[in-house]
């Protein structure tokens, strides 16, 4: 048979043992700060209905997402019909599902969908999306985001909520350093007004200023005029998006207030309802890395109130962004429902504590591995069941052999690192006894099977390193 | 704007937050018992080259895949080429994507990629897969499999394991009656030699016998004759595997004994490997449950050893499967490796425990929901932050009302469930105490902040129940 590739897919990664205890190390704590302010979790299906999907990510994130090829007959017709027609078949009639794109789309529709759910919907979802990106350091085609949403208020508490939340799980990660910056859509608009660009072209203002980070301000004044903005009013709303460097709560006020006087009323109470949430997390997790971005433009088109975006030193990109966005639940043409989401992704997370070394202490293998000759295969599986009940993780030597040394350096190699291994023989089978050795010490102890639990190892590993620290010959001391 | 439909799509569902409480519930016992057997953790990204996928699941399993369309130029390419030729496109131009549609073939791509994996593999895998299938009771288009598998050993230990591992979750998830039938592809293709079918059909006959539980021992009869098998032969066949009822070691062992008078030396081999794993058995967790059911065909192509399938009273069809599958690492074209692996349905499983009511007590809801009034938000977000550092989980009722009586209401609202309400108004913020209230007994204490933890809460609620028990008045008691 001719050789097929065996990796993953472009952009798509395996996730083997070593990787998923990390991935799982670092969910689990975004779980339990979620869980910790009142969030409860959803999931929904990887397959969305393109009539969901398509028109809430912009044009770029149509082109990104993953569509399903219809199948059989549903796929043979239109091919049929576009042939008949003496035309190519068009994208459109070749698929009407794909994968989803985020999470907060398909948390719309469910909202919209669903009667019962509470009148203020708290939700957390840590799933995979799908998006056909050039992959790059921490940029994939498959991977995980974490959402925390509020559904069904206006009031601001809802955004402190959020913000909170994201912010206690970056302190749970060990992420001391972490900035969340903050801005309101509102004043953005009300920016590109006061540096009288045309209302018709604030959408595509909108998209140039986004990419301040990547292009730098020249770049920005370029894109602008590209997009059809003249040269003064592109400058006058760069220079009220780019003021000059500073942090902390001082810095925020005083730039806030300089802005308010720039901007009409509409910006001035968009303003106004920065200081308010800034106010609300004075003294929760978020408060002390709040920090106002007046650039910050956040790229989705469904925000409407403010945005927030995570900086961590050791990453050059956003590690996690949100905001309001009142209009998307109505976009499925039921009830409008206010809404508030702050989204973490999980993969930059998880890629700059890799490299802090964050996760070096992290064990994979099994608490026991039985090693056994000249005894019967159902007695050894006997043995396992029992000390499993007993609560251990037991690996059984899949295979029988007279190499007592082979299995022993099987237990102890790269990828298995069993903390002991458990030596049975027929003596062990009749007295119902085990020897078991601490692999990492090298001290080993014969016990009465009944008397092997997790805690009765844990406390033969204190006594061990007691005994090493204590100066005494370390060897074998046997007990029942 | 018009409406767009809310479903999800046909066969895919939302999992609201009480549905994943149930489904987390369930996982985690799966989890432990494959932990517990020295399984460690595998994911797979849900997108596979379709070279990885196609030839592997028979024709039907090819059909049922999802494949993902090509993108921009990849798709206009093979559009207008075929529009040129004067031809429909074919579906193989459009598409070399698609969704996984099991776990193992992943996993036979996983250990033929990856060289450092130990010598004896021993994962797990809990993630969904997708079939473009009729949706029916118990059976959707997007499902969880929950899979054990050893690769790198012929030894039978490894089929007890894999049976051990997933009886044991069973019997934790608090199935007692579960069966564990067993068979050995390669006695069925020895009884198929007996019964004097040529071997070119032997495939095709496969296809009939799997079919015995659904259409009856008639329907796989006419099934046979339809495929080219000779009358005398199919009943010969049928007669072999359809033996008199029964369970039980005894009857294993006397049915085995039986058939083994009837078939070649590769039969009788199969026998004798089928009577050691049912000796490795004897006292592990399988041991009990196990039956030989000569007629378990298992459908999927790969199988080459024992097979496995699970049945539970409560369920018409099988809610796992799995066997030993020696030549599939081999098909990605390098070196053959041996492999066992078992796969338990999370769906099935599920469906079932609901049915019984074993979901009835899981609670959803937050310990405690803060209700405020005549304070500062920002004061109130700060008391949530303590009491979440202190470990409650902790929602804030999210509106600023002077009304208390509709806060309270919420707290103990459909869907929302909190186990106590925190009543928060100035002269709680001035004293730093709190007033909480036991949302099911009605019962409520003043406490100090500092005061108020996980364990304090839980003694105040024992406190409440014993006062009820021994008749005394309900009503507020006062401490701090």
């Amino acid at each position: 048979m001719s050789k097929i590739s065996t990796k993953p897919p472009s952009g798509m990664r395996d996730f083997l043992p070593a990787d998923l205890v990390r991935r799982r190390a670092v969910i689990d704590v975004v779980v339990k700060a979620y869980e910790a302010h009142g969030f409860t979790p959803l999931e929904t299906p990887a397959i969305e209905n393109l009539s969901t999907l398509t028109g809430k990510y912009g044009e770029e994130g149509d082109q990104l997402m993953y569509r399903l090829l219809h199948r059989r007959d549903a796929l043979r017709r239109p091919l049929e019909a576009a042939h008949a027609e003496g035309r190519p078949a068009r994208e459109g009639e070749l698929a009407d599902q794909g994968l989803r794109y985020d999470l907060t789309v398909p948390l719309a529709r469910v909202v919209a969908q669903y009667g019962q759910l509470p009148r203020f919907f708290k939700r957390y979802q840590i799933q995979p999306v799908w998006r056909a990106d050039r992959p790059g350091r921490g940029r994939f085609r498959e991977f995980y985001q974490c959402d925390v949403d509020i559904i069904g208020t206006e009031s601001l508490v809802a955004e402190a909520e959020v913000c909170s939340a994201v912010a206690s799980a970056l302190v749970e990660l060990g992420f001391e350093a972490f900035t969340v910056l903050i801005n309101h859509r509102e004043l953005l608009r009300a920016m590109i007004r006061a540096a009288g660009i045309d209302e018709a072209l604030e959408g595509t203002a909108l998209v140039a200023v986004d990419k301040l980070d990547k292009v730098g301000k020249q770049g920005v004044l370029t894109e602008l005029e590209q997009r059809g903005i003249e040269a003064g009013s592109g400058a006058k709303l760069l220079d009220m998006i780019t003021p000059p460097p500073g942090s902390g709560a001082v810095y925020n006020a005083t730039l806030l207030s300089s802005l308010r006087e720039r901007v009409d009323e509409r910006g001035k109470a968009a303003i106004d309802e920065l200081g308010t949430l800034m106010g609300l997390c004075a003294y929760n997790p978020a408060g002390d890395h709040l920090e106002f971005a007046p650039s910050l433009a956040r790229g989705l088109g469904y925000y409407t109130g403010p945005i927030f975006e995570i900086r961590v030193p050791d990453f050059p990109s956003s590690v996690g962004g949100g905001g309001r966005y009142d209009n998307l639940v109505g976009m499925f043409g039921k009830q409008a429902i206010p809404a508030v989401g702050f989204s973490l992704g999980l993969e930059r997370l998880i890629v700059v504590k890799d490299e802090r070394g964050d996760f070096d202490e992290l064990a994979i293998g099994p608490d026991l591995m039985l090693c056994w000759m000249d005894v019967d295969g159902g007695r050894v599986l006997e043995l396992a069941t029992k000390l499993r009940l007993a609560g251990l993780n037991v690996e059984v030597y899949p295979e029988k052999t007279k190499k007592l040394k082979k299995q022993l350096a099987y237990a102890d190699a790269e990828g298995v690192k069993a903390r002991f291994v458990g030596i049975c023989g027929k003596q062990e089978i009749e007295d119902e006894t085990l020897t078991v050795k601490h692999l990492a010490s090298g001290e080993q102890v014969t016990l009465p099977v009944d008397a092997i639990t997790p805690e009765r190892l844990a406390a033969f590993v204190d006594q061990a390193v007691d005994q090493a620290g204590g100066g005494k010959p370390s060897g074998s001391t046997d007990e029942g």
